[in-house]
């Protein structure tokens, strides 16, 4: 399968370029770039030399529709909105890594993202890609819409206990924290390295995009509408997010039933890892793999679970489950070139 | 006045002499250490050369006696319960940065920090001093327990709202974050750079010893009994605590009025910043510090109001708030000594 | 192939299971401490969960010769010289991944490294396992001294030009930096997070036990004793090394020159990448893979070339010039399973 | 004595603010950038709150002399050679901590800096204030030259060797490492953090606009003309700079020779701190100080000297040696203002 990767030069590009090459059944057969078109990619990532030797081709969608079957789309908000119909109109798979189909409604998507929304037609054809959970809708779609890598985390830590029961949706409270290329490539004064070290600071409070794409999702599992708290906080450190996430818990569950309830949702699913008792993931222990690790510490003096779930926000907050689900449009195995191990220390 | 540092070659103790040496009237006239008495304080610690060239004096109260008329006790827990009791016999005043008179209750001590307590007798003599809530009591006193650097950053942020019933006790949820020298000077797998750059990581999740600390303060504001959930995350960095703090709010109160309350309530006091609205405190904007910088952020969607804390660990949250301590204790303007800025970037 | 590790809770046995579980024709059999036999190897490394669930053997050579065909020695120095000849006598192919081979003398060996050297017999047998040098020799052996990870930046930086009489030798030094994964696992105050963060330090500066083996490669390809200065830094990264090396140029040879006897020297090997003129590489570009990148200054003024050489010290430093090594032994193409690409960023 | 700073805005500038703040002669009076004229200084620099309340002014000479006594510029290249002119003609004494009056030669400083020169009279009018060099030279005048960072370091630890003719000068390598800090607070890929972190790199290789101002002093000391091989690497840390420096020794001088020279050179200075046999100092041990460290190693079996010289760049090769300079002007004790002690850990 020939894949195009459109927004190249930035983080999410970058990943796809690495992880595909280790894949079986795709070639990278074209990389976008609207700003350094000609130029070859490693001029901007030196890591690619002779790895990656092709130049970057300008966007344009009858060359893509002439290079490739498939478009991975890591561009910015409001980019993929009007890209992603001429793709398809094209005849290509698109899977849009951005945020511009996450959201069913075109409305809440302007509030949040502060960009024209595509239309509610468009909307409605993209499938929300979190594999574990809502994986049967993508196979055999040509239409992705990749979660969001705070929504992927948080939603992965927090659907089992919902659709279970055991938690109480209006007393979800979910701090999060990410490393800083969840900023991505572009340069300003809050990726500034000697602002960033030796710093730990929040950002987007109750105001970040991901927040009405948590809410779908925990909407429709729990088949009413739910609110929560959203924080956010930027950590010194380049990959990983942590969701460390609060909520008051139905009944008498134990650690161990958490446990028993998140392995048997997650039964078969390469990616989850549910930890043991006592035992929380750490941000490290998923560093550059596909994995999502979920740990969880019930309080009987406060009532409440805490629950803790890890990712690589580049991984599985991005390209890899971007490729998990390329997967799961072919009918491949979900895990297929991303059994990679995580990168220690 | 002379002053002692016991446990001088942690960090607690290193601090106290950098920020001491600035103090104008003080004098550290004894540097003591169990495992290294007779060396010269700079082998241990480089950047002390020249600074102070004071050979370390072995644990002994007689000798402190004769050398100091104040004793700070940095040392690690279990320690002081036996030790103030007998340099306060020995006529010396002593502030205690450790935490074995931080609770009131000696089960509650055992309990927490699975050490034996000191008596109840002694504990009673320890006045808590956390010096923008409960300074007034801190004047005169021969005995003083300075706060934890967890309860210092929760209780500032919590307690002005706490007292005036704008937020509901039962909802607080604490998710705090702290950098590395928060756990001192000892080797471990757990302090190892190559496991903790790079990397987010939780510990101690429900069994921390601040949670009673935090508690027994919340509780006396509030007239009753305080249970809160409380999260300890440790950050790739060396300095700092943040405390997310999350609380439903009782009433509508926007952040304006937090702002006005916090801003009333620590009127005069040089240490605590009320940031304007919309501005939430990063770590770094204390660090090497006494302040502690308070925003907030209430959400109308949920209903909570979310307080972020920060400090320097090191300095408000040990050894600075120790030197604030003394100052209250010998009727001395509070920052004297204190008033420096932080180390921006 | 079966492979057992020996050392396997140490950073460098476990990179050898992260790039070994990617390997076509390698099984890992066997995972072996001396320290934790019995346990799982997630309970030490929770990277490892669901990817490697054996228990950790207890080390016992007739136990290995049962389960494995090849041995990777990943233990401190010391362990080796008295280990390998007993795994090689039972039949055993041997990867030695310490230092314990790499000096044709037990004299130097005792020197340098304060431990009892192997025999001069057991010392002639190791075939030093410099691949893109001395990979010739590597080929069909039963035993393979893989290089340190400081000689092999430094050594694939010199070799070149020292082979062509480019570079004075007396006049060559090399100003060495590395990230602090190469400490390796043990605690000490050396690795204390919070010493090292924040921080740029020296080590064993003239002591390193690294110079006689750098010496030992360049007097081999000089035909003449060779001694240099080397200077060993520490960075506040986990991972990566650079060599920056200054020589004297012989006669008036350009950049161009050099990027062009290297690319020459180099022709085929898949591993080294010679930048083009005016570009050095950086650690971060090779991060995680087993890439050495190599860029050359030549200053007119000074008429010295610098010469700047990086690598991953885990990876081409360790583990993965290992398997390197044994695709050479084996006659496998010597990139097989290890033509992942750096991580990045 | 009042003073005004431009470029409050940067990090040189905010640094000075930091330290005047405790200066006991020195009030600042006005905070002045060209680019937030009108704002609070705060708003850009948040840990100032509360400390320096004033708004910015704008960059007007007689709004200047109206307000101060002093300025110190804190300006990117290019602005001081022809601001400072202005300044001293209305009557203000002047402070450049910038590079635009260090080098005597205009078409030098044109050739490595790539602006327009000040006149050969202003740069015959500016003194070279490397204070424990050529301090003399300080007392009584109106505009002192700043030295940069990297050079600070590096002729503190050369010129002692160099004057007493102990080093072959021919033979001087400067392998110098700096913090990020150093390349001021403009954003840019250079500085991302995603770049910067877990990675080490090396940039203006030969070409930094240090060497001839390097090489202006080591001439000065030697009285002949000085050529030296100068790299610069960036380490993924905010603050510190290390030189390591070699040189071939002329004699048999040994290290506690090498300990004895310096200590008689820089006796009765309080800012440099030359360290005892067989210690080397690291950045952090100088961090936040005045403080410049250094620690040598002799080879016997190269012949070569290893000198490592440490300060803060922002302090002892900014700001801290900006106000030594002005305690050395006014005829003040050098270190008034300066003696805080390093920040550990």
């Amino acid at each position: 399968m020939r894949a195009a990767i459109v927004g190249a030069t930035g983080y999410g590009g970058a990943e796809l370029i690495r992880l595909l090459q280790a894949h079986p059944h795709v070639k990278i057969t074209s990389v976008i770039s609207t700003s350094n078109a000609g130029a070859p990619i490693a001029d901007g990532f030196p890591h690619l030399n002779q790895i990656m030797v092709d130049l970057l081709d300008e966007l344009n969608v009858e060359l893509i529709a002439g290079k490739a079957d498939l478009v991975f789309l890591a561009t910015p908000a409001g980019v993929s909105a009007d890209l992603s119909p001429k793709l398809l109109a094209a005849g290509l798979k698109v899977i849009d890594v951005s945020g511009d189909f996450r959201l069913k409604s075109g409305a809440l998507y302007e509030m949040w993202y502060k960009h024209k929304p595509a239309s509610d037609e468009d909307l409605a054809k993209a499938v929300y890609g979190l594999c574990e959970v809502f994986g049967e809708e993508v196979k055999g779609v040509d239409f992705v819409s990749n979660p969001g890598c705070y929504p992927t985390a948080s939603l992965l830590g927090l659907i089992p206990a919902l659709k279970a029961g055991w938690i109480d949706p209006a007393t979800i409270i979910i701090d999060a924290k990410s490393g800083v290329s969840g900023a991505g490539r572009g340069v300003g004064l809050g990726v500034h390295y000697s602002e960033v070290n030796e710093n730990f600071s929040t950002y987007k409070v109750n105001r970040h995009q991901h927040i009405p794409e948590i809410e779908q999702a925990l909407g429709r599992i729990a088949g009413a509408p739910v609110v929560t708290t959203f924080t956010t906080h930027l950590v010194p450190m380049t990959r990983g997010i942590m969701a460390t996430m609060y909520a008051t818990v139905n009944g008498a569950h134990t650690e161990e039933d958490f446990i028993a309830l998140y392995r048997d949702f997650y039964q078969g699913r390469r990616f989850v890892r549910v930890r043991d008792k006592g035992k929380l993931p750490a941000t490290k222990e998923v560093f550059g793999s596909n994995y999502c690790d979920i740990g969880f510490a019930v309080d009987a003096r406060t009532g409440r679970v805490t629950i803790v779930s890890v990712i690589d926000n580049v991984v599985k907050g991005a390209a890899g489950q971007a490729i998990q689900n390329l997967n799961l449009m072919m009918g491949w195995e979900e895990s297929t070139g991303l059994l990679f191990s995580p990168v220690y220390p």
